[in-house]
């Protein structure tokens, strides 16, 4: 069976509707870009190869991002992880970076690589806030090579665009496992209803996380009925990032309860957030832009009511799009080979419709 | 169908072993208490009655807490709630109080209560941090009542047992509603395996939380499927307050990474944490106790390496115990009629086993 | 030398000017009530007396709190305290209740105290987040015997007026002890030059912390050059409440900015921040009131850019108003004599401005 | 008069003893290495120089510090700023990394290379947690040039070594300023008296913080009576990072709350912690080292009671090391001239001496 996003399976759904791509580009203005980097076969070469890793950036809007910020809230389900820029989207509640995800290694080489796009694009700066993401792709990757140079940074930002957000083993996603098997990059969208607002909310995961037995889909225990035949335990080195994008207007601390609504949705999908898991929640609201030399001392800022049940409406948008955002990144998926032959299967779509089937899930 | 705990449904369970009683008081040391508050009829009158409420508390141990205390962390899953002496335990990651659970506006009065019977225990206390969490049971219960006086607590404290704990509509879960269901007080617990360490984790829920729609049992979105039949948004009122324990040895920092991982439990439950649930977990480690009047400067302290795998069998397990304590606070329950006629039906068994048996959940 | 105010001894001040009344009620619509107990004197007898302890009540305006919350925050510099209602304030970013200061022992009658408060005026209310702070008077008051009682709590927030407050050994402060001497209630403001605002600051302490060798005046050691006849290691039982008020529209987030500035303001009067010592800040903001129940889903909310230098101004007014805040506790109250003739000495202002004259301090 | 330190100076001092190199190496094990790069002169061209900047490392110990951690803990005072490695020290509580000091904008390279080396010294890792600081020494360097490059990190690391460390304008303090005078780096410590255990504390600031006028010095207000020739409103671009080392057996909760006081050192400075000012604290102790392969589930660990009067003691000794450490940075340095002619006054010593001394401070 070709592969194919989750719902595309024909599984019932429920909830709020999706967005017209269901992903995160729903949110107007929001960009995606991605570059995939896979080269070379065989034994692992610390520093020349097989290369299975890739960069993915998330640009919450297509103007100049350090000229006008966007309210942000960051948040931390488990922390072993090498997250970049925190400190500051807390203290001020704003990013003002294009959001770049990648392999642990390689965050510092981002990180750069974003201070020098910035410098080029406004050429008296002297701090930047980068904001950097990571997960361990190191089962197939030759993670100490550090592959993801600048130059692949800057073209993933140039190439970024809204519209649809390619899914799988692609960009940051390229060499991530998820519940053994192959995961990568995910993302999904929903509406909130009209009558609590009509706002949008995206989701965007690199999925990297979970055991093979905890892996749950629309509530049915697939982990126990079906496991990857390569099996390893993946516990100690998964991460899971995830991005969260809405159209509301939030301030930083009303986006920092989106963040923490993100963790349950993961948790539908079996995630146990292991020791050594670095699950991370990055969320921006593009309702508002915040200029970097404002011309007024006071703003009027629009601003959610957090009293209005929209908020709640949001929260299970968060819920939604993640769990779905994962499971996109599950079955969209091709199985990939890595170094040393390390392979990491795609879930496959026949066994997993007959088992939901079973369930009754099938619409 | 006599009302039972979940597992007695014969549903097909996994993950670790049970303790023996599969309770939190399967924790060597830890005893729970409860008064049952049930008194009157009617319309609600404000300050008289009608009475659904009470008090539930944990001890860590059967010693004087306030001179041995137990090292313990906090977490704030959504902050909206009233709960007491965080500040404390986040600082010196200790308890040295009882936890006393209760409804939201009693929680002055069981704080003062709590500050009594330490004084009478500490004939020279001049400080001393109680521990009081609370959800919101007026839709059956006189909340502004304060029916919970300073001699419940010391009763609850004096009849406080390991053993059995009794669940459903007692003690501080007599007046709540969970997923539209007459919910209440929950337990579980789980043994590590011996590979592991054979520790206990165990787990205690005051549950009443959750839109009806919402309710995931063992991945089964029942509530999709039953509902109650006076239904009503108990979102905005919703709380839940889980306690854990454990005797592995573990320091607040690692008690702390116990806390968020209950949130994993919740959410398979079907929590959305919505805006106005006061979400809050309490763990604490029966392993080392720490005197208030250290006899030596610097102790030797047994401590659990996070490296060691044993931390994410100690996750799993609070994820099973919490999701497994709420489903037990709603089959175990009976119905509650409470002031006004308001209803809280309990959760019907037979429907439950029919849908859980269609997705071939059961045994 | 007749107690005053420490800018009447005539010292140099620098930084901006002071309010009209050098008060957190130079914050339009901020009120203060207190109420003060002294009643016995001799030995202590635990629950009987003497009583030298208070409550002290700050109204961020004079209309329902619970129907017109304001935008606040905490903080917590050393947790080793009892405040309550921090969870929630935390969470939605608002005050709905009277602040409330008084004893460590007494916090949970206090906070019932503004339970039935809020029940009175809002009978409808099933849900409360009263915010409460304390600081241990036990050198010199029967703290066991929680004198504050209801009425007082009533009383207090009832007499509440703006204007004038009344400094040292009143309300909750009236039987604090601070670097050896006697303590209290201080209080004092800000005005943020006009070309950044016009926008006022206030601060009010309860002093209650210290160690005699430590205290700081106008950077002049003068904890070394004089100690209290009766010197006691106050250090373990010291604690500080701090609340700020302005009327400057900050957001939650902004607030508790200002919060951590009030520990720079301490540690100028020589604060350590000692194990024991609970050390809290609250700050709240008059500027843009939110209703219990907003008439639309989206405000239109006045807001402070910080890239605007006038933030940088509001962390100033914080530190020099809770510099002088404490030193106005420190020299407007009388000697105490409390329980055991337990003996707490007015800082001897003659000499202090010996001390100050002699390093150039004076004007 | 020649530069010195501090108590050079023959300024009377007070409080606990010194260590013997009154530096953070006071802590036996921890070792300091410093790369200082100046070159060129005259305007700046972006990219090219002129030169004024450096990299600092400190390393807990001298083995390989990713097979044996250490104890540590991170806070943030100010969060604008771009440290990097602080989510996983917060959910681990360990440091496994050289701490790294360069400037805002070269900490990617600065990470990647931490990265690098680890990969060289631990060729089987795949994770690896680097932990970088940074101030902004753009005023005076040509920031935008990253010029700090791998080889001179390694180098750093290389070179590091106990004993006496080299203060003011090197390292990462090649190019900061401090309260509009030459800042860089200043190291102090202290000896916890004997009765309370003999503990050492040291730390280390990178200063590049403050407004002239705030200047204070022994409590003398300094910054009112001399000024920089040169002034120019440093505040928004200032910063600190402080690191704190000591040999008492903590836990990762009990360095932070060491972290905590490390703001009240920096108070009584005349920090006040602006807007645009990152300032951060990392704090470890070597009295326990963590394998990164356990040999046993369970570790038998020491650590200090929070009861015992020593953590006051070591909470004093972090506000004096951290006070007199800035005053290091400010009277060990020499004038710096950068680019575009842009110049540091060194703080005049003799002006300083005449006002210490009007103020009775010297010995």
């Amino acid at each position: 069976m070709k592969r194919r996003r989750f719902r595309e399976l024909g599984i019932a759904s429920s909830g709020f509707e999706a967005g017209p791509a269901n992903a995160i580009t729903d949110v107007a203005g929001v960009r995606v870009g991605q570059i995939t980097l896979i080269k070379g076969k065989g034994a692992l070469k610390p520093g020349k190869g097989p290369v299975r890793t890739g960069i993915t950036v998330i640009l919450p809007h297509g103007g100049n991002l350090y000229q006008e910020k966007v309210r942000a809230a960051v948040h931390t389900i488990n922390g072993f992880g090498k997250a970049v820029g925190f400190e500051q989207v807390r203290e001020v509640g704003l990013i003002e970076s294009p959001i770049a995800l990648t392999n642990t290694l390689n965050v510092g080489l981002v990180m750069d690589a974003l201070v020098q796009h910035a410098i080029r694009r406004n050429p008296e700066i002297r701090s930047f806030n980068a904001v950097v993401g990571e997960t361990n792709d190191g089962y197939l990757n030759d993670i100490q090579g550090r592959h993801v140079k600048a130059e692949h940074v800057w073209k993933a930002i140039d190439m970024a665009s809204s519209g649809v957000v390619e899914e799988g083993a692609v960009g940051a996603g390229t060499g991530t496992v998820c519940f053994g098997w192959k995961g990568g990059i995910g993302t999904a969208s929903r509406v909130i209803p009209g009558a609590l607002g009509s706002f949008r909310l995206g989701a965007l995961v690199q999925s990297n996380f979970g055991r093979p037995s905890d892996l749950m889909i629309g509530g049915a225990r697939v982990g126990r009925l079906i496991k990857p035949e390569v099996q390893r335990d993946r516990t100690r080195e998964g991460s899971v990032m995830i991005v969260l994008a809405t159209d509301a207007p939030l301030d930083a601390r009303q986006l920092g309860r989106l963040c923490v609504r993100a963790g349950a949705g993961l948790a539908r999908t079996g995630a146990n957030f292991s020791h050594g898991s670095g699950d991370f929640v990055i969320a921006f609201s593009t309702a508002n832009r915040i200029p970097q030399a404002p011309m007024a001392r006071i703003g009027k800022i629009d601003m959610l009511m957090d009293e209005a049940p929209v908020i709640d409406g949001l929260f299970q948008a968060v819920i939604e799009s993640v769990e779905e955002a994962v499971l996109n990144s599950l079955t969209c998926t091709e199985t990939m080979v890595g170094r040393d032959g390390h392979t990491a299967q795609a879930l496959p779509l026949e066994l997993l419709l007959d088992i939901l089937r079973r369930e009754g899930l099938e619409t």
